[in-house]
């Protein structure tokens, strides 16, 4: 079977199991975000999971390769982003290992439930000074929706005890663990991650856990690069370099 | 005039203005989280802070000493603190920059708002396992107050813009969010406090500022020792040496 990579799509290296990507540079690329998400979730033997927002379906296919899940879907609502993400999947032969679903955040659901949700949604609250709302800013912009939508879909999802893994932001923490308490899911890991040791942290790793008690263990830090510019070890572990 | 110091009290000195403090090393003796707290804390001038569950008074004096804040208040609910911190402020002649007041921060109010709020609450929360509530388990234990408590009474005292400033432990911050944004006091300002760079955190400093809009700044750590065991340059700029 022969699958189709349009004009403005590229077709990337994963660098993991022979995996390749399809993506298109003037919509988005998946960056380190995707990258961290994926190693931060664990999925254990036999668990299902869901990626909430999955655009060229980046997570799924990179926790395909890293964990021993039974299935893992990936939601979102741009057809685009859909027909793209089912391309991938059929074109690394994961059609039995990852479904590619177009839905809501807002009332999505499933017949029953899981135990891993991951996501990582758009980072910027929609302020609504946006011009026009298309693929990219539904993508990377509270448009379509926000972190209340997503861990509430979240707790629809999970069955007790089941865990939600979030990258975001950390300027928007405050809504995050708001959200969650709210939700019970309950943060019990956070870890931020810096460009450099001295710099101050751009993205934040949550774990949540549904209906679990009050007690938040905060990581280390992660770190990207070394002072001289190089990738630290943990980043090309995780990278699998 | 002469100040008594009880038997099972020393006065200690503060290094700072000629400050000292009395305290009883049975029962409570100041530690880095008030140092840092009162540092972390901005007082401008003529503007009034409130200190809740102050103790022996330590963060009021450290704030008069750093800060050209127009008076502070310090509230305790146990007579032997309010007794042992009146003594501390006569001691130093500060009677009339500092009131330490009795009051239970569960209804504490004054007649009128102010701009700031200094909190360095207990850390553990009230299992119910303890034997006896006597004055060390009240310090440190949720015993008489919680971190609900503490934040309902800073919104109660703060004016609209007013900063309320705390310091506590990384496990009790997603109870320390949900509570300021309920309360409308946003954080805005967060600092992870580590014994060395490459430990894990474990004293968080935050800022919330009543009614303000959402939006978080996380600081890079505030690292206590160095790899040799020799405090930072940034713990000795705190400390005064």
């Amino acid at each position: 079977m022969k699958i189709e990579i349009k004009s403005d799509e590229r077709l990337d290296d994963l660098h993991i199991n022979g995996y390749k990507i399809i993506q298109s540079p003037n919509r988005f690329c998946f960056g380190i975000d995707a990258v961290l998400l994926s190693d931060f979730a664990k999925v254990k033997v036999n668990e299902t999971a869901v990626d909430l927002g999955t655009g060229t379906g980046i997570v799924p296919i990179l926790l395909e390769a890293k964990t021993n899940a039974k299935h893992i879907y990936g939601v979102d609502i741009q057809d685009s982003s859909v027909d793209m993400a089912r391309r991938s999947v059929e074109y690394n032969n994961l059609g039995d290992k990852i479904s590619i679903v177009k839905g809501d955040i807002k009332e999505f659901r499933l017949d029953r439930e899981i135990e891993v949700v991951t996501c990582n949604p758009p980072y910027m609250a929609n302020s609504g000074i946006l011009n026009k709302v298309d693929e990219v800013s539904i993508a990377r912009h509270e448009v379509l929706c926000d972190i209340e939508d997503v861990i509430q879909c979240a707790n629809r999802l999970l069955k007790y005890g089941g865990r939600l893994y979030m990258v975001h932001r950390p300027s928007r923490l405050v809504d995050i663990m708001y959200y969650m308490r709210k939700y019970k899911l309950e943060p019990k890991v956070m870890r931020m991650v810096k460009p450099k040791i001295n710099k101050e942290a751009n993205i934040v790793l949550i774990e949540a856990v549904k209906g679990k008690s009050m007690g938040l263990i905060v990581k280390d830090e992660l770190i990207v690069y070394n002072e001289d510019g190089s990738k630290t070890e943990e980043i090309n572990r995780i990278y699998g370099y």
